[in-house]
């Protein structure tokens, strides 16, 4: 195997099971070229059912065949039945080597490792978030695996480098034609943004539901033009798991601190003044900020002009307070949520490639000041891990991280100094998930650390009474406390790729030595 | 020049220009082959820059070239200044050969008449309502012109018969990025629908507003991710042409007579029931006929589902009233509309693959219970002209017509029996827009006749008290009041092919003989 380092520093493989593999060159150096792939052209006459009256009809009735690729998207989270069900029935219909292309896995799907085993699953491109991450960590899928962001995965498929044969779309409410929705239903989760690449370009797109309604369905998230097939099970997932009644704010007083501080910051920086931006999520420590910063914005007179991310009732709340305009919804994480994003007007939901697809016209990321980011460990070049843990373990997707950090003025990384003695600021991260050169600002308990690579910032922040600090003394701080930490214990086969968001490889996944 | 008769009964050349042409086998004939269109992969990087400061500088940007094609939709229908303004400015660029592919034109767009004159324009393919069409019946155009059905428009760029090089999208309100709507501004027209087929396919994507806002703009109708640039003018058109303050129901007696006979027929019919659909539009017996319809429905106490159309303040009272549950919108005719489509929740875009694309996996007529429609001619077997006059002026473009008859179960053409004693059922109509075997039952004052391929029908109403007659008889009554019409003077010349919705030719027009 021959090996070129890439601009990131990374050795990447030049080709790997027979394919040619383009090494990173640069957060911006792809300049799109090219046409998009183009998905068959159908027909559709008066008359036409369908409802079919099971998976395994609907299985049958797309012409799946031994070895094709097979999409989910994530928005029943860890509450998702669809998946384990769609996959359940394949393996009792003897389909092999099948390649799983899910936006994300979580560990409800520790299932799908039976289909590894027993030859149903042949590859998985995708976020693993916990079993099925570590199972292929161990060396348990024959093949590759490739990893992507949120807008790396809709940059694939638009661009043709992965072809879904069959989308399988969990619907919390459709109609008889397959208009589907996901503000309905005792299965509700929200907006339905992630399958959107799927039933555009998916050759055949299965609508399943446990909340069939009279057709015409309104509002919808896919359009009854872009699907085949409609079944209806009991349950497409366990409500208590899809969206949580009590997402709430951090009550560690280290993470507050860390909240506190990153508020701070971004009120002291030039991108906090009336109609600015920024991206959020469900996560303590970004609740912590989000809260910490409307009541800064209602202090100081500040409105914001959109919020884009994962929103939480925390945002809705800003947003029914007119602290901002507009949110931007690419998933929703609570109850309170849903409601408004059915009825608010300036509550919008956002596909994917509107979010992150580099390979668009012009992609929201782009347009915000402010991202807020978390990170399994980070190096003192500014390089971003949230993929693997400091043991060489794949236990986590890349989401929109590097998407985010590439298009926002300030992508800030907020993360404790350590979590369980292990240090998250070091001198080299197991994995880049997000290039250094896309990463402004580290915040942590001990400081604040900008990259040197924006000496503007460090310009504008020379009188702030922030603890600003070099990234090297905060690292060696911590390692006074945790010790310098060991590297992980790897084999030479490489598991898994981690794709940036044009294609090309930012970093390679190894095997973990279990010795 | 060698021709086939296709099954509608019409004479259709194998090939013109050096293209060669598919007869017209059948409304359902086709089965779709092959895959669609591939757009260009662009990219999109922070800090980009999409506002230009003029159209010139606009259209040197989308790098244009003579003999390309250029797109316009018809949204603020005669007070639309963008489609003269773009032209107007190529032709001073020195560009030749262009082909445009508007959604349609209007009266208000005869100056592109210098533009055909002067080699600036090659070749139209869209719908020409008024002057234009009328200059090319005259043999005007150096070209055949292409007329489709919105479907079928739709379908043409999908499918790649047509490649769209610049679509220019008139916009009454757009921020910075390109995100734009129809529901704001001075302009404002309600819908964008006919444009998105432009925006998904064109190489290049050139939005043009006189209402630049703040980014981003929610509600939007054309996403930023399909956008090249942007350009500010003062007016993109006439707002008191755009859309009517006063659309209202026909005065005629002789039309309110029509539009009581088919109301009642659709009453005694077997789809009129609870969750009944129905298409409108802004017509004078059609707004009659959806006014009687309502009166109809309170007193039999039904409902129905959905209406969908060129939608008015007439329809959205019903909705409010509760008389139907959901609005499908392709274009607004009112002011009142406007608002209801902004702000219901019930109330929804149709663009136009939704509404009528044969070529997806299931649009919008398809579930139509009921269409009613008008026409220029009508012939004993039911075929139907809307593009031509009798005396063989091509002035009118296809729109919905033909979609909707091969969708809905009941397609019902309500006309008068003749205008200005030219008689409108006839043996023969000049040119076939739809096919009779789509079309099922026609609605004139002197009479109803039941398709006879619609023996159900028949056999349903055989009781009915309802005036029903023999096509022949109430042509031949017609007859005797305007005489037997003669067939109008055309020459061989070819001018114009009438595109059926699923690519293949149905008719063609010639040139009028001026002698």
């Amino acid at each position: 195997m021959k090996f070129i380092k890439n601009t990131a520093g990374r050795m990447i493989p030049e080709e790997i099971e027979g394919k040619k593999l383009r090494p990173f060159k640069g957060a911006f150096a792809d300049n799109g070229c090219g046409r998009r792939a183009a998905p068959p052209i159908p027909v559709s006459k008066p008359g036409t059912n369908k409802v079919l009256s099971s998976l395994r009809e609907a299985i049958r009735a797309t012409g799946l065949k031994d070895g094709m690729t097979i999409s989910f998207h994530h928005h029943l989270r860890n509450g998702d039945y669809v998946a384990n069900m769609v996959v359940d029935e394949i393996a009792k219909m003897g389909f092999k080597d099948i390649t799983l292309f899910p936006s994300a896995f979580f560990p409800v799907h520790k299932p799908l490792i039976e289909h590894i085993k027993n030859g149903t699953i042949r590859n998985i491109q995708g976020s693993m978030n916990g079993p099925i991450g570590n199972y292929i960590s161990h060396g348990g899928l024959p093949t590759v695996a490739v990893l992507r962001t949120h807008g790396g995965r809709v940059r694939a498929v638009e661009d043709g480098d992965v072809h879904i044969d069959v989308a399988f779309i969990a619907a919390p409410t459709a109609d008889d034609y397959g208009n589907a929705n996901g503000v309905d239903g005792p299965s509700a989760c929200g907006p339905l943004a992630y399958s959107a690449v799927d039933w555009q370009y998916a050759d055949k797109v299965v609508i399943i539901t446990d909340n069939l309604v009279k057709y015409p369905l309104i509002p919808f998230s896919v359009p009854a033009t872009h699907v085949d097939y409609v079944v209806k099970v009991d349950m497409i997932g366990d409500p208590n798991l899809i969206v949580s009644g009590t997402t709430r704010i951090t009550r560690s007083p280290t993470r507050l601190k860390i909240a506190k501080i990153a508020a701070q910051f971004i009120k002291e920086s030039p991108y906090f003044k009336n109609g600015f931006s920024f991206q959020t999520g469900a996560g303590g420590i970004s609740l912590a900020i989000t809260d910490k910063l409307a009541r800064i914005m209602k202090k100081e007179g500040i409105k914001a002009r959109f919020i884009n991310g994962g929103v939480t009732k925390y945002a809705v709340k800003m947003l029914h307070d007119g602290l901002i305009d507009v949110l931007y919804d690419g998933q929703v994480f609570d109850t309170e949520t849903i409601h408004s994003f059915k009825h608010d007007l300036y509550h919008a939901e956002t596909p994917m490639t509107m979010y992150a697809n580099y390979h668009s016209k012009g992609c929201l990321v782009n347009r915000q000041d402010i991202g807020f980011l978390g990170a399994t460990e980070i190096d003192v070049d500014f390089n971003v891990n949230v993929n693997t843990h400091s043991d060489g373990l794949l236990l986590h997707g890349i989401g929109g991280h590097t998407d985010v950090a590439a298009g926002a003025k300030l992508a800030m990384m907020v993360v404790p100094s350590f979590r369980n003695r292990i240090p998250i600021i070091r001198d080299e991260v197991t994995t880049i998930s997000t290039p250094g050169e896309t990463v402004d600002v580290v915040v942590c308990e001990k400081g604040i650390a900008i990259n040197p690579r924006r000496q503007d910032l460090i310009e504008y922040f020379k009188n702030s009474k922030l603890p600003l600090r070099d990234i090297h003394d905060i690292k060696n701080e911590i390692e006074e406390i945790t010790g310098v930490p060991e590297k992980p214990k790897l084999k030479d086969r490489i598991i898994a790729l981690i794709e940036y968001r044009d294609g090309t490889i930012l970093d390679v996944v190894r095997q973990v030595d279990e010795e």
